[in-house]
Parts: structure tokens; sequence; C-alpha cells
């Protein structure tokens, strides 16, 4: 099978200005965590490399460049899964940490638990050797003023608002040997409580994989993601018989049908088959096969590359 | 269609000198729980309620008695959701609330979130006039006692250890007219990381409401649960034309056969069914039906009394 990474850097209402740079920020994650497999990394290492590139960039919602909460700080949520074994970790409303993503592989892969939250998260950041930044250091100036933004005019708490950043990132990937695995990782929304837990950091919601079936991440307006549960939904759709095109746009669009809110998702089936969809105004995508970059960003866009 | 508050009291490998404890408090929940109904109040006052009632109880892990993470703390779970609109509120890792499930309603109703974690959690509390209790109040004798034999012995960090409580509280509810809500609290497993969360408090893992399909809620070991969605793969199973018995045992049986440890669920359908199953050793469930209280805790066992 050939190996593949695809990546997202999030759904919602991307103004023209931010475009290019989720583009380019997608194409070079992507490009990333191929390399990855191509030098005989692990599945887990490979989404890990790509999401870790997008919290490096302040184009996208996580890491460096995340939203600001109510108190104009960074509270980051992160998680990744295994499908061989459906081992999995997650960190939730963690501070002062350069890549959330990497601090969730050490939770699936150093303790018994599945989830750490807030201080206990950053507590087993320390004594994992995890260096912290110093406070505020995560804070972009596109942040700041998405957080003026938010507290002179309000908005409805949701990504959909065109205000600030809407960049959950996330990848899904397959090796030759049909392993999967999956990681997302978001600041969240603007302006939301301190404390405020996404669909990011829990299995099922923004994250999922296992080799049965396939491997999923999330990205949209996490409080309806959550509860419809997207990912797994997605994951049954396929387990019930559809193609992992076919099961991405049918969870959407019933998503979209329940609940008020847009959200989109990236799939890769068991077989290989992707799966790449949103009910929002822009997602952006991309993945790279031999020396071929696929991407996109508007509804019905898949442009190729050579690279 | 008859109102049922259908409660558990907890899966696992629960001690013989536990037995009596956990059953006078599953059938006293589901008491209140049905009263609370009868009397014209909501299906989500009822899970609240009948939920409540087995946190102020020292027989189950939840609440007053809630088991201790390594640090000797209570740190509390829950989650709560509607089936007509899929709303739902959550909160992980709170501490010093003698109510968590009631916490986690305010979360559904006052915010546009559906999880606060940890500090967070706490604020917002403080903020909606929730009575903080003196820290170190709600710990038991024999939460303590656990957690010594769990630092002299250590355990495989599983509920099923047969030391200490393992008694996560559920309730599920449908009214005359086919509204249905869920609700689950849990203090989580002795021993753990300070700031593990739990699947307790996760939409999908611990507790799940559909009007168009049915109401979940789940106990066992929280990281297995988490990681197979289970609440959310029983929903899914009713939707592909299981009863609501037959989804319980399905789910449950297909999750123990890809993960190391067990679980219970107890499940109402749209129309009424019921499912109440677990894979481990014991689960305390309840519910009443007009003048007759039924209850079970050993594998085949349904009494029936009048009340």
């Amino acid at each position: 099978m050939e190996p593949i990474v695809l990546v997202h850097g999030g759904a919602g209402d991307i103004p023209d200005s931010r475009v290019s740079l989720k583009i380019t920020g997608v194409k070079k994650a992507a490009s990333l965590g191929y390399k990855v497999l191509k030098n005989g990394g692990s599945v887990v290492e490979a989404v890990e490399e790509a999401v870790k590139s997008m919290e490096d960039d302040e184009a996208f919602n996580a890491g460096y460049g995340s939203v600001l909460n109510l108190d104009g700080d960074v509270e980051m949520d992160a998680s990744i899964m295994l499908g061989s074994n459906l081992l999995s970790g997650g960190v939730t409303v963690v501070k002062d940490i350069a890549h959330p993503i990497s601090l969730a592989r050490l939770v699936m892969e150093k303790t018994p638990h599945f989830l750490l939250a807030g201080a206990g998260a950053n507590r087993f950041a320390k004594e994992q050797g995890v260096p912290s930044v110093p406070p505020g250091s995560l804070v972009s100036k596109y942040a700041k003023e998405a957080l003026e933004h938010f507290m002179k005019y309000g908005d409805n708490g949701t990504e959909m608002s065109g205000v600030g950043e809407v960049g959950t990132v996330g990848a899904v990937a397959i090796d030759s040997k049909g392993r999967l695995a999956a990681a997302t990782s978001t600041g969240g929304i603007t302006g939301k409580m301190a404390g405020r837990s996404s669909d990011t950091c829990i299995i099922g919601s923004g994250t999922y994989a296992d080799d049965n079936v396939g491997a999923v991440s999330t990205t949209g307006h996490g409080e309806s993601i959550a509860r419809f549960c997207l990912a797994h939904a997605i994951i049954y759709e396929m387990r019930n018989g559809s193609s992992a095109s076919e099961a991405t746009a049918k969870a959407l669009k019933e998503m979209k049908g329940r609940l008020p809110n847009t959200a989109g998702a990236i799939t890769i089936s068991k077989s290989g088959e992707l799966g790449i969809d949103f009910t929002s105004r822009r997602m952006a995508w991309a993945y790279q096969v031999k020396d071929e970059m696929h991407f996109g960003i508007e509804h019905g866009q898949h442009t190729k590359e050579k690279v």
C-alpha cells in the first residue's frame, strides 16, 4: 500500500488574507509527515511531525498562534491515537508548551491514562522533561487582535465568526502495512472561558484510529463536534459499508442537520481511500503521493503540483 | 409511555462486603429519580436527582466517597446530556464540590461550552454560587485505606483490582413523551495521576442521549471505555437495528474483545426498552415501574419488590 499522510489546517470562515498562509502550511506539514514514513518512521511519528510543524506555524490555531481565552491566555488541547491497539493520549487546557501533540503522545506512551487536564498535564510535562516556554510567548499579535475584536463586538462563541484564527490542525496516516494513526491539536475558540475543553482532546470527537476501519481527524465548532461524536460517527459509517469519502460526507451532513454549526474532517480508510470534506466555508488540506503534492482549501478544489 | 429512571452504581470487582450498601443506594436513587418524573419534573432533573443521591452516598465512587489520586486528593468528573437537542455539559478534575453532576448541568445550561476542566471548572462553580466544601471533606475512610493499599502493593491501575471503590454512578431517563436524558459521575480510579480525566466526563464515552435513538450511561475501566467510545457505540448499534438490550451486550462484548478491561452500561431506547449489561464481575442497577422496584448486582439477577 502507498503510504499517505493527509493533513488539515482547520475548517471555518477563513478570511481571504489567510488563505495562502494556510496552504503553504498544510503543504509543508504533509511533506514532513510523508518524509517520516518514507524514511521508515511509524505512523505515530508521521502524524506527530505533521502536527508539530503546524503548531509552530502562526498561520494555525495550535501551539504558537493559538487563540486566546477570556483571560487573554493560551490553553491548548491535543490528542493522538494508534489504530493497531486503540491506544491514545491527550491533554486539555495545557499551558506554555510548544507542542501539545508531543505531550499527548507522552500521555499515550508513558502513563496508564488517556487524558490529562490542566495543572496535572503541565506537571506531567515537567516530570517528563518537556521544556515549558515563558508565559505569553505563544500569544501572537493576530490572536490578540482577535480577542480585542471579540471583547468589543462579541460573537456567537463559534469558530464561524470570521474573527481570529479558526485553524485547528490535524493529520491521519497509513503506512505500507496498513497501520493507521490520527492526531489533532488546537487552541480552541477566541473568547472561550478559562478551563474550556474542546472536542480536539477527545477520542471519538476530534480524533480516532482503528486499523480495522480507518482514521479520522476533525475540525470546526468543537461543542457541536463533541456532542455529535463526529470522528466516531465517521468510523461507524465506514463500518456500515460506506467508503471514506461517503462516510465523511454523510456524517458531516447529518451533524449539520442536527446541530447549528459546521465542521470538516479528513479520513483514511484501512484500504487507503481518502475522505476530505467540510460543511464550513473553507478547510485547508494537503497530502503527498510520491512526487506529487495534492491540496485545496475551497469546496471542489483539488490542486496537484510536482514537488 | 411509562416514565422510567434506570440507574447504575458502578461495574467492577465489587467485594461481598459492599454489595448490600450498593443495592440500598441504587434503589434509593432510582426511587428519587422516578418521583421527579411522576411529579412532573424533566428528564434532566430526574437523572440529576438520582445521581446526586449517589454522590452523597459513601457507598459509591462519586462526590463524597470518591477514590483518591496519587496526591491523596479527590478530583471528580461528571457529564449530563439531553436527548432532544443533544445539548450536554461536563466537568473534569473538579475539586471540593459536593455535586459535580449539578455543576455539569450548569455548564450545559449557562455556558456556550460542553466541558470545563480543573481550576476553570472550580472558578465557574464559584461564579455560579455553587458552594465549595472544605478541602478534604469529600475524603472517606474507605477511600484512604484503598489508596494506602495501592501505595503499598500497587495494582494495574484499573477498577478491576478489587481494591477500593469501583462505583462510578449514572442514570438514564425517559418521560411519558419519549424525552431522554443521561448523566454519569465519578471519582475515577484509586492512585490515578493528578489531572487524570476519565470517560465519565466525555459525551460518547460515559454518557449519551439522543431522542431519535436512546440514552446510555457507562461504567468500568475508563481508559478502555473512552478509547472504545462505548456509549456512542451502543447508540450506533441501536441505530443499526439492535434492541437496547442487544446493542448494550454487543458493544460490551466487542469492547472486551478489543481492549483488556471490562465495563458495564445501562441503556433506554427511544421506545422505552431497557438494556442492562456488564462484562465486569458485578454492577449494581435499579429502576422503578409504578409500585415495583427492579434491581440486581450479579449476572442474571433481576429482583422485584413492592415499594
